[in-house]
């Protein structure tokens, strides 16, 4: 697929710099006298606002939250307390808090959200769990636009990911979030299948009598800023020569991009204000935003360069 | 390719049982009612001593002899004291005896060696360690067969590998040995890429002046035994079809591949005694040959299964 072929490449970006500016880098890198090798072109995308919305709440915590009011209906003496008051009773500010304590450099309501992390896998097989989080994925509905999560991913970069694909790019996801519970979905929303999914990650370990890897109730590592370059290069060995992110977390990423010869590295700003569901936010992207006029990161706006943001329903 | 085409199939691997196990059980996931999905197709290899001779030691020995010699060299005062006085002199007894001690449970020796590992790669950049290595593999000749690296795998295994990706397989190596010391090779001896190589690991952090990710001077795992299997899992999320070692470090990995439905298990068994320099031993292998006794491992006899096991240089 090129620029020239009879369908307009990547239909739900606007015409545009920021379009010319992919196009551009993808034509240079896979022909010509700057032409980089088919094993050589990586691509890393973040996943929570990069990819999908994570409005207004990541998904994983949608899950947990699921979790914790299965909890409270077992046990009624848990609904009074912190975090499991705020699943029965819905109440989406403590939780949208918890994230935004996270990307302000507080991590105590994150780390409550990770024991629950810890709680709900403990003496799981990881095939256990990706069948629990499979059936997460088949029957839950997005919090406030009441759609499958299958219809919350940012249609622009999925065309974005099979227009990388059709040139020979091999597509990564490197996210804070949790590995596992990304994969059972990954393939089917993205195309990138579970060995190219990188994220954070529980300890475990192999149990002989029942020849499971299961999980213990440990926490392993947490995948975000300079963590991603590490784990970038734990999985894949080579340093990526295109990468895209949305907040803070992604910074590393996008500077250890820019150390390849040749690099391409977006920042997806959610500076839309369409009602879509997915409200304008910069919280967290702060810093990002200063990289990117610091560094060159292409800066993508959603209100700008995003014709429209997810998937036709009715296509 | 199948076995019915005209040029014949792992050509070096003698007629017999165990290739034919090899070829029906290709034929059997590759096409008709037990055919397994392209994506499901993981195979995984043990490298040293199953993809290629890891005596009279490790390949990362004499490398890492390498560099012992190079600072006695700098430093005089080391050459009189271990493990730096086997390297000067070539004293290879201590050092092969490092290696069988850890086979019999005792890592003392083995934790010299990881402490000489961590010191060659302090301080040092990713790619600048793996520019070295590449040097070492472009330079150094094998202690006893006196060829290069390249022409020290089996040659029968080679085959296997592209047989199996002939047939739609994703290879993947396993190994005790350092995931970062195999890179630079796999790509060229196996036809493997970086990504597909897992194994044992350095802690490594992102240092931002630079934009390298670097070592640290921490060990973070041995990637044998009951951690293979969690290693599958983490960097490749699916349960191998396929799976081929030689040790007892490969036990787990073989029972947790014949959790899958339809599976095949070798265990590569050097009974032969052909004078190639690649000595008879079962020491380090006792386990594993109970283990197939009693799982139904294949067991490959290099003396009766392999026509042929190095490349012909020649060629």
């Amino acid at each position: 697929m090129s620029a020239n072929d009879s369908v307009r490449a990547l239909p739900s970006w606007t015409d545009g710099a920021t379009r010319d500016a992919i196009i551009d880098f993808v034509a240079s890198v896979t022909d010509g006298p700057g032409a980089v090798p088919v094993e050589e072109r990586v691509a890393v995308f973040d996943n929570d606002g990069t990819l999908w919305t994570e409005k207004p709440m990541p998904t994983q915590l949608h899950f947990i939250v699921q979790q914790w009011a299965a909890a409270a209906a077992a046990d009624p003496s848990l609904a009074e307390q912190q975090p499991y008051k705020a699943a029965v009773t819905g109440d989406l500010a403590w939780l949208g808090g918890a994230v935004d304590k996270h990307y302000a450099g507080d991590d105590s309501d994150v780390k409550v959200m990770i024991g629950a992390i810890l709680g709900s896998t403990a003496d799981l097989g990881v095939e256990q769990y990706a069948a629990m989080v499979a059936d997460f994925y088949r029957d839950a509905r997005h919090l406030t636009l009441h759609r499958p999560y299958a219809e919350v991913v940012y249609q622009p970069m999925v065309e974005l990911l099979r227009y990388l694909e059709a040139n020979g790019f091999s597509n990564y996801i490197v996210s804070g979030g949790d590995r596992d519970f990304m994969r059972p979905m990954t393939a089917e929303y993205y195309g990138i299948p579970p060995e190219r999914v990188i994220g954070s990650a529980l300890g475990l370990g192999y149990d002989e009598a029942s020849n499971q890897v299961h999980y213990h109730s440990t926490f392993d590592f947490m995948d975000d800023g300079p963590v991603k370059p590490v784990r970038i290069w734990t999985r894949i060995g080579r340093r990526p020569i295109f990468a895209a992110g949305n907040s803070n977390g992604d910074i590393q990423m996008l500077r250890y991009t820019q150390g390849s010869a040749q690099h391409l590295t977006l920042l997806v700003h959610h500076d839309d204000d369409t009602g879509r569901g997915d409200t304008p936010y910069d919280k967290g992207a702060e810093q990002a935003l200063a990289a990117a006029s610091e560094h060159g990161f292409t800066v993508v706006s959603v209100a700008h360069d995003w014709a429209s943001v997810f998937p036709d329903p009715a296509a």
